[in-house]
């Protein structure tokens, strides 16, 4: 196999030159003339789109429907939400012209709809009959960042989904967070074989105009932390700067409350960067549009046809297989190549094979090696699929776990957040002086505050001499 | 039913105000702050997924993949293609800023991605192996039109896929034309019940940089052509623009062949124009998202306990299905309601049906009413529904073959034209002489030369004394 082809940086010498060749050598993604912007091959985008497809499905038993609002944002309807958007404004992209023409005002390139859609909303919603109102746009979006850019990891325009609901109450509002938690959970876990930390963000990592935010942390394999989807409490924040208000079963005028949420591509480059080896992509086999690709070994005519003969039957009997049967490479060509791809797993036919009725399968994960018999193969394909899916999953799960270190010694915290990185567990006491000292001594943030941990009894902040409120994950971050 | 809610407009009396009552007050989409921009409600994006869907199954099996490129569009790769994109150039949104910085180059909100798109091919097709390539989009695109916007139909954001494909030689490029085309007229017909004319665009009509065009064209309810998805071989033209080149079997550099196909949002609106009426939205039912609605009628809590037991009934057994059980609203009320959002079907129960078991059915297109058992209401449903799908076709399909007229005298033309409108079918030299003429003279342009006309045997040009080449049909389009 040629270097061209071929992952020639090793993902523990240099992460972020393994991952740029594994994302481009795989067909997931290459650069463009647009300077931050990346194509989404069709390899990417088919990932995507079962990604979409499995939230829709469950967007939908929590009332979410599907709209689509305009691309552009005029600069007036911004300054309604200054506070929200002070955050963004550095890295808008603004349209200024139009054809010939100087538009009489900027339009912003959509870097969150919350502006636009909420202008709507307070025309919608009129009475308490009007709500919940729970709405969702799978779209692209622009935030014209300076900092170097990588595919899917920070790009200057991505896909994803945001949600905006309104509600009646702040508990009605509140009762979503779990269904869309889990909802985001689900996809993380089940489907990118990616663990995580559900939590609460602190109030100075919060999403601006956000009463509370929610997220799924992940922890990536050079030790950093890297925030999943993420949901947010917006109170009646953005009610009152857009004047979303409704009339209750009483006749009163009261604000709504609303929600938001977000998924987005990022998330494919997360996986990449967790289950991908040195021999280039490794995917989760539910999300792989080719689960399995049959490769013919074969030395004359005679043995072509009968191995051909052998692999076009196992094709037809498993389900998302292809044949590569190009007679111009060679059967090491062809597995160093679909092992660059991250076809979860590769079927070997030579003649042997089809003298015992047997082929070989080979997982991509482990290299691990079965004889199967033709007879009853997708049930057999079915099974490695699954134990790999599982084993992708549990490995990812270890490296967190072994990647977690508890602490409530300062010195110590500092130390492991140096030498170690991963997630420190630490006790805290809610103060934000003295996040922002552990952040100025380490680099490390808090990454959220994990629902999984109970209040710490009778601990002293990590920092500070004073009770702990919470144990909270400090780590450094992407 | 208030005037609010209602349709206050005839379509007969004036289509245009008829058509944005429709839109608006059917919740399929609303005006925004941004002149020109609509949102799609969830029921119009309802309506795209299933589009969206049924397409991308028939592109599956013609080998189109799904990819996303970047929204924008440096002004040096737009030069490039000069004189395609010169027809798009007063239309171009420019981004010029992002943050507070000027950009060193703007960058063009894509109107369309040939430019982006090719800039990749360019070095990703190396030798005949790599072809054919068939990548599809789904994106927004923007085309800043400065005439009066109209939802879905003309608008300067709208929603579309376009498909990209590219061949080692122009044999097998046009033997996707059919396929295309073929998937292109199953979705119109079978889906949005709206019967088509295929053919190819004049050299003065067709797309700029393409070869050759082929287009579906439909005909309003008012008389005026409107061109459906269209098709366009490109043959080198991109490929010399952008450098697209392949090396054959023989080690021979060619160019590559290209196609190019669309289907946008404004299929919606055509839809939407032809099938509905004065009571409001009318949907083909293949893709209506509620297909029918149950409205209890009840006088009394006796009746109500009842008659929402047998909604409950119903409302299992019948797939897309909800029941409207408000309290507040009479089912007068509901009634109209729903018909100006454009169930297909409306099952109403009243204590007199619970003691017969059965229900009565009223479709939307017709007003037909029919009385159902329960037992087995979910066969009578779908056999109402198939009906419908099948009436609101035949009728659309009549309404065209009704106003297409055929002359072979000028003066005749002229007259239908600027009396009946509709399609004129005509002899024509294929000079584009006599073309221009007829539009100076009528404002009616070639909208196509339809597949289905021989060529006319010893028939003189509609306009010169010159032997005809071809049938064609003159409208005024919108």
């Amino acid at each position: 196999m040629s270097e061209d082809l071929g992952i020639t940086t090793s993902k523990k010498e240099n992460i972020g030159e393994w991952y740029r060749e594994v994302v481009t050598k795989s067909g997931l993604a290459d650069y463009t003339s647009v300077s931050g912007c990346f194509v989404l091959k069709p390899l990417s985008y088919s990932i995507w789109t079962t990604v979409r497809r499995g939230l829709d499905k469950l967007f939908k038993d929590i009332g979410v429907e599907n709209a689509y609002f305009p691309l552009f944002i005029p600069d007036k309807l911004l300054e309604k939400e200054a506070e929200h958007f002070e955050g963004f404004n550095p890295e808008v992209a603004w349209v200024t012209r139009a054809g010939n023409s100087e538009l009489d005002e900027k339009l912003a390139v959509r870097p969150t709809s919350e502006a636009i859609m909420y202008d709507s909303y307070k025309d919608w919603i009129r009475s308490h009959r009007d709500l919940p109102l729970k709405i969702n746009q799978w779209n692209n979006v622009v935030r014209w960042e300076f900092k170097h850019a990588t595919p899917f990891l920070r790009t200057r325009e991505f896909l994803w989904q945001e949600g905006h609901s309104a509600y009646a109450s702040k508990e009605e509002a509140l009762k979503d967070k779990k269904s869309v938690l889990d909802a985001y959970q689900e996809i993380c876990e089940d489907r990118m074989a990616l663990p995580c930390v559900r939590g609460t963000k602190t109030q100075k990592e919060k999403f601006d105009g956000a009463v509370n935010s929610y997220s799924l942390e992940h922890l990536l394999p050079d030790g950093q932390a890297i925030q999943g989807p993420s949901f947010h409490y917006d109170g009646e924040n953005f009610a009152e700067a857009f004047g979303i208000t409704f009339t209750d079963e009483d006749g009163e005028e009261k604000n709504v409350h609303q929600n938001t949420f977000g998924f987005s591509t990022r998330q494919i480059g997360i996986m990449i960067m967790m289950h991908s080896d040195d021999c280039g992509l490794v995917i989760p086999p539910r999300l792989a549009p080719t689960k399995a690709v049959v490769v013919p070994i074969y030395n004359n005519e005679e043995e072509r046809k009968s191995v051909l003969g052998m692999a076009e039957e196992v094709n037809e009997k498993v389900e998302d297989c292809r044949i590569d049967n190009r007679d111009h490479k060679t059967p090491g060509w062809k597995f160093n190549e679909w092992e660059v791809k991250g076809v979860p797993l590769r079927i070997e036919i030579g003649s042997n094979e089809v003298e015992d009725g047997e082929v070989t399968l080979v997982r991509r994960d482990t290299g691990k090696k079965t004889s199967v018999k033709v007879e009853g193969i997708e049930k057999k394909v079915k099974e490695e699929l699954e134990e790999m899916q599982k084993r992708l999953y549990r490995r990812a799960e270890e490296f967190m776990e072994e990647n977690t270190r508890e602490t409530e010694d300062y010195e110590e915290l500092k130390r492991i957040i140096k030498e170690k990185g991963g997630f420190v567990k630490a006790p805290w006491c809610g103060k934000q002086v003295c996040e922002d000292i552990v952040k100025d001594d380490t680099k490390a943030k808090i990454t959220n505050i994990p629902f999984k941990y109970d209040k710490p009894e009778d601990k002293k902040c990590v920092r500070c001499d004073e009770r702990a409120n919470h144990w909270v994950h400090f780590a450094k971050s992407r």
